[in-house]
């Protein structure tokens, strides 16, 4: 079965192929491809055109402090059991961006550029879909995390989305924005206070604000799902008689806090709210076998939450 | 928080949509995308870059004869388990294309122009990968059911891959092209046997066979896994301390026959044998932790499997 091609050597096929003219039919092999691919998933929902956008994903190392009411030991081996490196965290994001027909409205905006490494594709992606920035009309803020506003703005402080409304939920807004609640946060939050004014300030005549569970544009309500953030909100699509349940940080990567939603992400700010509001939200999508996108799920982050032993684990779509 | 547009019909907007100028700040939606979004992933296994290509998928409806050896009330309550519809089998096709440095290798060929409605995507898939049909170098056959043969060869008696040499196993070969087989087999094949000399009979010089457990070319490893036809083989990558199993159709449907490896698919020409192998190789893949790729596996394609009660379950790999 040796050919002519196996006895030379790597280099010398790699030259051979580079002075070879296209479409040739020598045995020299095609150029290996360099260009990232796009990573973006359409379907639809009834009447709302729904896109899923990939900002990539970071890696962070896990540490004891990362599952703040788990043995380390615990959270390795559910990252195994989801055939995971066991000591990182590999953190995806993808954005939901929803064509009602009269409205194209993100919700959230990804890292912008002031993510990690590996982050900051939602750009690119959102070109890949058929779509510019400037025909976002609308971008919904699920909560003020820095991994899904920070798009909104980038470093240099331009606005990525320059036609569009911001819409975000009042409790959210009331929590960063006032300043006795920075003057008392730890040095560790002044980060994230400073940043949400940096995002927001310069909008601040375009912020709209929503509280309590209400429709925001036809097809689109806002859920209140407290204790991650102050003002941590979901939301739920629904056209045509089908619906689905836009997660945001309600759950965060599923291969742990599905698998044990009373398990707190060190990012929950409120970590028994967060795991009661999780638990009941997750009961519910389980029973009604409602369709779910989860913000840090693995993309293109759509699908079920099936319950499994103890807690919950995650059915993606079928790709169609 | 009812705007102006809410207030319109949905008509009078799109109406509005087709006359404003691109970039317009107006409220006009952007128009929905009717493209179709690639559907193409790409990682590295050491030194090789793996391509897998989505050929779409077929429906049919479930019938009592698609499990040959399951109550037809066992199987809708798997599909059901799996999110999917109970009275229909959703049947998606990933092709595996492999840059070696060396060759262009495409592993199975999709259903070409010969399939049922939703196939027929591996060539602008391809294209959406950086790749021309006249750059594959090698095709290696698994089997030479439709769905994986049909792609070689258009309708119109086209070569796809006029630049490949094709590498069918031997046991494959020697039943189909058997004149004695097609003579007494079932009316019901006689399409199969047929087709087969459709596609391979002008071919005939360019076919090379192989046989054994054997290393096709480098880092490409045929592995026999006979049942599902008389010659069926699955291919071991190796490069670079890492290997990944294409099963080809070793497994189908991975909701149904990982789940139960002793059902046995319609299409399992020997199906006690078809089940031994299944659970032999699915054992092995569990124990080491070995990544696979499955031809009718849920896009992309490409994970673990894991044990999962007296069965096992497909995990998808992370998306990165």
């Amino acid at each position: 079965m040796l050919t002519r091609r196996q006895t030379m050597t790597a280099s010398t096929a790699l030259a051979a192929a580079a002075v070879l003219p296209a479409g040739s039919t020598s045995e020299a092999a095609a150029a290996k491809r360099s260009e990232r691919l796009p990573a973006v998933y359409r379907f639809a929902l009834g009447e709302l055109e729904v896109t899923l956008v990939h900002d990539g994903h970071a890696r962070r190392p896990l540490d004891a402090n990362y599952v703040r009411n788990a043995a380390l030991e615990e959270v390795r081996t559910a990252l195994l059991d989801a055939f995971q490196p066991a000591d990182v965290v590999l953190s995806p994001f993808t954005t939901v961006v929803v064509n009602t027909g009269r409205e194209l409205v993100a919700i959230d905006a990804g890292n912008g550029d002031l993510g990690a490494p590996g982050t900051g594709l939602f750009r690119a992606n959102l070109a890949a879909a058929g779509y510019r920035p400037e025909e976002i009309d609308l971008v919904l803020v699920s909560h003020f995390h820095g991994d899904h506003i920070n798009g909104i703005r980038l470093k240099d402080g331009t606005p990525v989305f320059p036609n569009a409304r911001l819409l975000v939920p009042e409790p959210e807004w009331a929590f960063w924005m006032d300043e006795g609640q920075m003057s008392r946060a730890p040095e560790a939050m002044q980060g994230a206070f400073r940043n949400v004014r940096r995002v927001f300030g310069p909008e601040a005549p375009k912020v709209e604000r929503f509280s309590g569970e209400r429709e925001l544009v036809r097809g689109i309500t806002a859920v209140p799902a407290l204790g991650h953030t102050p003002g941590h909100y979901a939301f739920r699509l629904e056209s045509g008689g089908q619906s689905l349940l836009v997660l945001s940080d309600t759950a965060t990567k599923p291969e742990l806090f599905l698998r044990r939603p009373d398990w707190q992400v060190m990012f929950d700010m409120d970590g028994t709210r967060a795991a009661e509001t999780r638990k009941r939200i997750l009961d519910m999508l389980a029973f009604e076998r409602m369709m779910v996108v989860g913000y840090h799920f693995p993309f293109p982050a759509v699908g079920y939450v099936a319950r499994d032993g103890a807690g919950y684990r995650f059915v993606p779509a079928f790709w169609s």
